[in-house]
């Protein structure tokens, strides 16, 4: 089935705080690029228990396939929604506070066995999006095409971007 | 009996340094809107060790129930005052100076056995204050209530401001 | 009313996993010197999280007063404690993994405004024994006196076990 | 299509050292009660780095759908990988050498947007293979209910090993 | 032979990003500076896979003789260098993102034995183009004298700073 | 002896680079205050080795008492200064770079065995200019009293600057 | 005056646990090769805190010249025993507990400024005797002459240990 | 000229101290293996320090090319080396004492500007080795072949070490 005939969204993206918003909302941007629809929520795992349970249990009943969790300090967001779902949770670690994200990292990435959360480099919302994408590809044709245009663009930009000073020590 | 009975602090905060009031004020804040009398004052335990004695030996006769104190650095304050009284410590970490609280975090934290003190986030003044409030509660059924209504109005914040643009893969 | 007079755990003591038993143990020891009525289970965030949300939601209508969660890695436990009850909740972060226990400790102390965790040091759960006594101890006469007694006697073991070696010198 | 029609491998498990085979055998573990078929090799992105690439880019057409890659100290093979296929890549930092796999964490997971590793905790293989089950669960009905299955075991065995101790403080 | 008969670059600089020019251009300005041929390039492990192992392959038969390699965050790219050339490689992590360079230094450092990266401090662009002239020196006399004037003008620079401020205590 | 007597300095204050002179002067002043004589220079342990240890070796004859010696990252200057007199010697690491001085604390205060270095805070040159007037008092009446006054003023200081601010609940 | 023709110790060497026995003994056996009277005690700063602040009160007035204080975890020790001395206080942070002694040693050196404690690496107790005997040698010859034959000593081991394996490559 | 025809050795290895001896005879077998001629010793940048730099000074006319040093803790020696001769200096941090070489890591790498160490892994001698082997090879033909066969070795190794464990899933 091609990604245009979704209508609703494949990957539910969720931030501990509306602080978060935009490290988060880099991930919202790379999945509409590769035209994977999406949704994005504010829900705590200390403020609102209740909904982001709710949240996690529901979501694969509404056709999402993969969830994203965003969250800072002793960021426990992602670890619950994957103890409350089946499908497969990443974790961004965001650097709020003092501690630059280190907190958010072990807090995220640290998860014992049988409740595994896919973590991504500490602010890495836009990884978040792609390693969804990568997951999703497995089943779409046409989204494997968007990603490999896509990896091809970062290609090209690297090498069209290279100083060309060069320097034959005169 | 009522909070708003009691004509004497129940909660005492202690700062190392005047330079933290920005951060210990946040405390102070919690608790003044959860109406729990409190009193906040500068004492170290390297420049004021005899005052700083005294107020711990001396506020459980004055009828303080919770002690918080705030420290950086080499952050002795909240230990040094947990081993001159019974009351339960609060304390604080501050992140003053390059190494970002981490080195106020262990002072604080790492307590040998016998000398407990409770600690909280780095800059967590205002999660100080919650668990002060958490310990009042237990006898004060008022306090309780302004607790749960606080806490409900967090979770409405976020439920309203939670980001609604959901993007269905056009 | 006295502490035997109670016929119910006032002090739950959480761990989770059954392997950060010998540390939690330590906790139930200093509880039961103190002759506090506790009681010690094992409940995941991650594994049990339907059971850890009722244990925390109901605690307070059994009539505990005090929880004491400890986990390690990314230790979520006490956190999910404390956003599910008005009780004062404390963490035990435990050194399991090559990380020893900093991991466990930016996830237990780090965290967010409004949802406190009393954090004691690494593996310190008989701290957090003594802190959750401190609390009680405010309304309690007898425990109040119990802590003061057995302070007494860490101030007497260090006194009579210090080494006598002095040298002058020759 | 169920899990036993298949012939080949669907997860690719690698690891940048034999002396990491008894951590990275933990993934081999579970896949294989999930019955999920899959491959393991040794493979270095700098002893063996044309092998590594080579793995990398034929794991699509060999109907390869997850890899899983593990790697101690400066750990590059996670990310070589990620950078050679579109597949989802798992990385398992090690803990190898005098840092503890701290190194190990951040070489594989602090990448750079674009080329996503979904890291999961130092030593961390049996998530890495839950992860992969999670994934390929989203396509596998069997699967999913094994998986289902296995997470109720991991609950019941918390719940009936819980210390029954309980003192009510005489 | 003298370095002007040198048509060619004895150096190659690489870089991860465009974004650590600002840094790498350090090395090409001491490198000028001692007149040493060079050239620079930006070539990522991750997104120019095939390039960088291509330049890497063909470095010496170019005739260069020293490869120096930046990059931030999960720094594979000195590391991908090393394995593919016998040249020394010179590893300069970078501080991009929110660890301050912690991440980049383990991912240049800690490599396995077989491929060794000389690693230099963050940020550190500048030694590792002294690095470079001390290898190159070995085979070049005027290198050699260029390096002894420019570290005998660093030291008068600084017998010239110093403070002259003494006071003899009135 | 009295303080005002002396025509040389008797504290030697050394630092790496001239860019350490803001946090260094800070050593001069209190030193100052005090009325004890010093001396200010600049001397690298890389760059000016010699000058260094002819510096370190001809204090003592020159009537200096102590030593102190500020420097940043791989910071050497106090443990080669110790090495090569016999004078106490005060380590001042200095937070330049982006390891904010967690570099030069372990380059200064990890000395092996019979090499010391007395180390102060990270920029604790102030801290560093008090040890030097607590070694200097013992054979000094005048500082010590000295040292008193301005201990004084320091918890005057505290005293009257603590906030007011008392909140009795309403 | 002669070390030999003191009848009271010249240096308190202070721990805040029995369990610190054995790394406090180090400074201990070097003080009395360098034939220096001291005395040993163990005073915590959290278990006897009135005893702590006495020592250290009286200690000028004993006669006694440096004060070493060796401490783990949440080390206040040094800090406290400073702030009720003006005599020099060497820190030794010890390594208890998980940490390593990073706590400790956090917790010892980095004091706010008015408060210095010269602290030595983690577990160094015997440069805290030797630093103790630099500052003692200032107004002592003959400790000054021992000084010198010891280090004498090290540099002689260390010259004649020398591994003379040399291989000229056949 | 080829490498049997030398009498004096190529690389000289140093070490701090004779506990690092185990560690440093790494590098001297993977010399003697290549057939590169090499001396090792011990030599203390704080207890040798004149013999430490007579060594540095006169390694050059002694037609050494390659210097490696080793050092744990506050790891000063390989910079002080590097301030005293303008052959290419390899640093080797060892993991002594309970910070698992971070310490020497950081003392070693963090180098200023100007004076360059090239620095390997914790405790990586071995590929200081092979640093020191890649330098020389630039000049040597036997000797690139030799590094060549080395590498080829290590990359069969690992290729038929790989465990030959599939499963494909029944």
């Amino acid at each position: 089935m091609e990604l245009r005939d979704h209508t609703h969204p494949l990957v539910g993206i969720l931030m501990g705080s509306s602080n978060d918003t935009d490290i988060m909302n880099r991930a919202y941007k790379v999945l509409s690029e590769l035209k994977i629809p999406c949704e994005i929520s504010v829900l705590s795992a200390h403020r609102t228990p209740d909904e982001t349970i709710e949240y996690a249990r529901t979501a694969e009943e509404r056709n999402i396939k993969v969830l994203i969790a965003g969250a800072g300090m002793a960021a426990h967001l992602a670890g619950i929604v994957a103890a409350n779902t089946m499908l497969p949770v990443i974790g961004v670690p965001i650097s709020s506070g003092p501690l630059n994200g280190q907190d958010a990292l072990y807090a995220t990435v640290q998860m014992p066995s049988g409740t595994p959360v896919a973590t991504v480099a500490i602010n890495g919302a836009e990884n978040a999006a792609y390693m969804a994408a990568r997951i999703l590809a497995l089943d779409n044709t046409t989204l494997a095409i968007n990603l490999e245009v896509k990896r091809n663009q970062k290609k090209q930009a690297i090498l069209t971007k290279s100083p060309k000073g060069k320097n034959y020590g005169m």
